[in-house]
């Protein structure tokens, strides 16, 4: 493997991005090493915020290159270019357009530096929707972004979230819309879009063969029809679909006993690689019951890997050194296992 | 408290039900000490089926009252009056009409007990559907067959049903429907109706002031809306008005993070005593997540507390010995717990 680094985009400044990347410092080390892209300005004040024991707190070295190495002690921080004057002057905890256009323009490089092959993964803090529209950047969130930064001549990639912990990884058919609305959305197609964009997702984390248990969306898994007839109509049909091209899906598996089965700890190994879930909740549930400091955020679809916490910019806490790093440090960690694997 | 016994029902004898009643056998001196109501015969070679080890294996005692105790080495059976003949003849694994008619009769003569003030609960091992419709018996089941042996003046106490474990309580307002048909049932007065029965039943458990949480259906409980009105049009007036009657009742919250709130363990004591779940999946994925051995099936409104394990008869490995008595017995825990608190 080349000596790349996983890039880490600051995310919104005036949030708690800056702080929590600066709290990650002592992780820097491990390979593959990590690179900040954003402002060094504000990475040196977020070492400050962080309030770290001395020892702890990193030295901000700015690198010309992602290749570029630093001394022991000193975090690597790439000034993305073109980023607004003045940044390290904004006010902490609000909304700011030059915030918001700084966000982006990180996520932005470190994207273009995955496709070129100058970063292994891309790891975002959070950023602001708001920010990011007052920026006038049309994108709602990283997700639909990073889709338009990797269009080919194929189009946009359909990509999907999963979420994903040490112990279960949920691939979701459905996000964020309401329930009746979602139940029209599990169509053939759709689940087994689902199915195919893990399957290759999961292949290239290094499993040649992924298990991929697909759960139902009514209890029981519709109880042969009683109880819904969405696993009739759609899901049975696109496991079968999914299996006749040679992937390993199983199912529909009753949505209550599908995560605990998949469930892996060293004790008790899970039966599944990876659970595609009908409905948002049915998949966050599992995932977020034994605490979400573990929870991590992983695009399918995309042509490199990317993770990100599972929570937002936290204005309430910005700039006080409160803010909890373990969720960004799970989300560096889990790149790491899917770019190694 | 009088010295009177929670009461098993010995369930589908063809079934797993009197041999991992046996295996529970070291269980039956603490306090409440449990009673059987069975046939003695079944439950003599139920401790030759359950194959336990000597000095484990209980000698059948038969009692003629609940309060009847019985010697060091005896598990107390009571003979249930009227079961039909050679039921210990009967092939184990397989449907038959008298078993379904024994089954239904144990049951009978527990809630009669309970009624009576003769026994403090009721734990119900497995009953066959199928060989309940065979005997004749219209109930599809025993929370059916509970309402209507306590039905009053008032006519049947409206019931829901509770999932629990050590660390979790979740109450479903809908089960056994699809999803689409489940969200035509989350009206205000269903979800009130489910939170009032939460409320009493907790409050009999000896929690004066029970903390309900009232989980949303959909994505982070309806973003305002964005994401589905259910929120809005009914849950939120629901919890209104339980807190107008005096209900600790709060929401409703994301289904994603609830659980996770509500989960009590020693290092994380949960905020709430238990969550009012909107379907059958929200509510038993975090339920079922680490393990169906300690899940049990409460039923919430009727006038004494009943348990059951959450599983069914097991034909398939009945009568040789294999059949795994945990979840009969985090039951028995479970009703000792809502009985003593």
């Amino acid at each position: 493997m080349k000596d790349v680094p996983i890039v880490l985009s600051m995310g919104d400044c005036c949030g708690i991005g800056p702080e929590i990347i600066a709290k990650l410092f002592k992780h820097t080390a491990e390979n593959p090493r990590f690179l900040v892209l954003g402002d060094v300005a504000v990475m040196r004040r977020a070492v400050l915020q962080a309030r770290l024991p001395l020892g702890i707190a990193p030295t901000i070295a700015q690198v010309e290159s992602p290749t570029e190495r630093v001394p022991d002690g000193c975090m690597a921080v790439m000034q993305v270019p073109g980023l607004p004057m003045g940044l390290v002057d904004l006010p902490v905890g609000q909304v700011h357009a030059h915030a918001g256009a700084a966000a982006a323009a990180c996520v932005e490089l470190g994207a273009n530096l995955c496709l070129q092959g100058d970063a292994v993964a891309l790891v975002t803090a959070p950023l602001n929707k708001a920010a990011m529209s007052a920026a006038g950047i049309r994108y709602p969130g990283h997700t639909e972004m990073l889709q338009a930064l990797c269009t080919t001549a194929q189009g946009m990639p359909p990509v999907r979230m999963m979420l994903a912990n040490p112990q279960l990884r949920t691939v979701l058919v459905t996000i964020h819309v309401s329930v009746r609305h979602a139940i029209d959305l599990i169509t053939l197609d759709n689940v087994l879009k689902t199915i195919q964009i893990t399957h290759e997702a999961a292949q290239r984390w290094g499993l040649p063969a992924p298990r991929i248990a697909v759960a139902g969306l009514n209890p029981h898994a519709g109880e042969e029809g009683l109880f819904g007839d969405e696993e009739i109509l759609h899901i049975a049909p696109a496991i079968r679909a999914a299996q006749a091209l040679g992937i390993d899906a199983r199912g529909p598996i009753a949505p209550d006993t599908v995560f605990m089965r998949a469930r892996h700890t060293a004790e008790h190994p899970g039966e599944f690689d990876v659970v595609v879930a009908m409905t948002h909740d049915h998949g966050l549930i599992p995932v977020k019951y034994l605490g979400v400091e573990q929870g991590v955020n992983v695009t399918l679809g995309l042509p490199f890997v990317r993770t990100s916490p599972d929570h937002g910019t936290a204005f309430d806490i910005a700039g006080q050194g409160m803010a909890d790093e373990s969720s960004l440090r799970a989300s560096v960690q889990m790149a790491r296992t899917l770019v190694a694997q």
